[in-house]
């Protein structure tokens, strides 16, 4: 997936020069190496919602566990803005927690344009390419896991999806659009209705980055060309994806990195938020952005988020974290009292909407807590 | 205060040129036309708390009402973030409210560097004009509004100091440097020493006008060059001073201005938030944020917060806004605890920090409510 070369070394190339090799960029962020370990699946030529296609959509996946024979333990992740299956392997599934891989087969499916599938720098066909990577949809990440399940598994069912923020999403739009295909569903932190609010707070993360010169329309040669970019799109990050009571508390003193330490806030910032954003590629990051900014199951009913959310058949449990800012409970909460055969579950985080990184064993295991009650639930 | 032309119609001028008169920007917005009348005392050559200082400050003030002979019926508003004494007198003065002209002397003064006072893009002196304008605090202010309160008027106590974010900033400065000048204080939806979080807002928002090209180090020649960065920073202004249930409600859509209408949530974002801050200077704006951001009356005591409140002697009403994502009521509250005599009184706004605009009968009565009790005080 990730192939070809950056810019070559030696003699600068012509800036006009069209040369396919140079549509690749390699950036290390999205290797295996950094993420984990992935296969790749492709699904053919991949029609959008908003028109056009993927020629060749390829999903970055990775599974956990065995499926039975009866198909029936099966767990879909879909995964988050800037985020891959690596925070699920690292935090959420292990033996004893909630996401067993000795009891439940879990497939994580990175969403379309987050890096590892197929994305804006890490294709080799001109005609989706960089700034030409075509408008992708909430739907079309659905649609396409429900394909490679069925081909690589045979699953018809999911005994539970769970996701978190753009993956609560896509567990909404899971279980709006294909209902019968959805036992359990646990959205986390996000709505099944991107609100106004969200919708401006994504325009300014993706501002951020196309205001920055470097981005040149889409057609820089490396993410550092967006490094000033990235930063302030990381700084709009530590104000609304953290708490104020995060930094007011000096939470962030007791978060270990390898090979990185902070004495200030300011430096946490620098050294933590800072950097992990500065390492994403800035073209990803404005597909996935747009995504978000629009998703809503509405759209499967005609703009009636009622009887959108009354088609649900999931045994739903919808879990929202107390200190976010942008996904507060209140907004999780009023979509949950409109979805049949649900219950709201508020975790606890101080570290906000990022408490999706699970530093706080309270936060992990009251998500377990939840998701072992949820996938004990008779289906 | 604001004299000369804008750049000169005709030939262009060479942009090495130093040409005096260039320093002056003419800005209608910060004018007595967009402001209401307003008066101006030089304070002569002030001395800042960072080093240099302001050869020939001048105040920009409004009266309301008249002073008794006691001198003892004065109040002081210090105003806020990109704010001028117009939002005071429209909507918080007025007989039969609590700060009611006929029973109270009121003295509006805006801050230093806030377009009517001495400001970077209104002052003819080259040593401060534009990017040299030196950096001001938040104590800076309040010495400068205690000369002018001493030179025009003769006032040793106010009977109120009253303000709301960056004036309840100086409101607190003021209780804690001079707690036997001020009988009573009511900081509103602002803190006594500034958060990592606001901070962190703050430079979010200064950074979009200083990534913006046009910003040109501070050399431009008209807020319109840096349009993309004030409509950026006004971008992120929607999403932390007004509130995620501002924009689910559609409260917005009840809001009314002359001559200009909103159907959608992005037109309102336009029409109002982005237009009122493309009318500001980007230097003011960044003069005022610096301010903003290192806000903290601990610095009167060696940086012990708690020693710093435990000064106030004035009877104190800490008022914060219960939806106010950037200074929340919980911050609030903490300094409230810390502070002798003073009690908690949230006001209710769904426009969070906005709600300082006074778009709610509900909360201005509950501003006046308050008030009113804190003025009934004996002190």
């Amino acid at each position: 997936m990730v192939t070809g070369a950056g810019a070559g070394e030696g003699e600068p190339r012509h800036p006009c020069l069209l040369d396919e090799e140079l549509l690749v960029i390699e950036n290390p962020f999205y290797t295996p190496e950094a993420q984990g370990a992935y296969q790749l699946h492709s699904l053919g030529s991949f029609a959008l919602e908003e028109g056009g296609g993927i020629p060749d959509l390829q999903l970055a996946y990775a599974t956990y566990g065995e499926l039975n024979a009866a198909k029936d333990n099966a767990i879909l992740i879909p995964t988050w803005f800037s985020g891959t299956h690596a925070t699920w392997e690292q935090v959420y599934i292990g033996p004893g927690r909630a996401l067993d891989p000795t009891r439940w087969f879990i497939v994580v499916v990175n969403q379309i344009g987050n890096g590892l599938s197929t994305s804006p720098h890490n294709t080799d066909d001109p005609s989706i390419a960089m700034a030409a990577f075509p408008k992708v949809r909430i739907g079309d990440d659905v649609r396409a896991q429900q394909q490679l399940a069925a081909e690589l598994f045979g699953i018809q069912r999911w005994a539970l999806v769970v996701g978190g923020s753009m993956g609560a999403q896509q567990t909404w739009e899971w279980a709006v659009r294909f209902p019968e295909q959805v036992a359990r569903a646990a959205p986390i932190a996000g709505t099944a209705q991107n609100t106004p609010h969200d919708f401006l707070f994504t325009r300014a993360l993706l501002d951020a980055i196309t205001s920055d010169p470097g981005w040149a329309g889409g057609a820089y040669r490396s993410n550092t060309e967006v490094a000033d970019g990235l930063r302030r799109h990381a700084d709009i990050w530590a104000i609304m994806g953290l708490s104020t009571e995060f930094w007011r508390s000096g939470f962030w003193k007791g978060i270990e990195l390898p090979d990185v330490t902070w004495d200030t806030f300011e430096e946490f910032q620098e050294r933590f938020v800072q950097a992990v954003f500065g390492a994403m590629d800035p073209n990803s990051l404005l597909v996935q952005g747009w995504k978000w900014q629009r998703g809503d199951v509405a759209r499967n009913t005609g703009g009636d988020l009622t009887a959108a959310l009354g088609r649900v058949t999931a045994t739903t449990f919808v879990m929202p974290i107390d200190e976010d800012m942008f996904f507060p409970p209140r907004d999780c909460a009023a979509e949950q009292a409109l979805t049949p055969n649900s219950e709201l579950r508020v975790l606890p985080s101080i570290a906000g909407h990022f408490g999706l990184f699970g530093f706080e064993k309270t936060y992990l295991d009251a998500v377990d807590t939840h998701l072992s009650e949820l996938l004990a639930r008779p289906v």
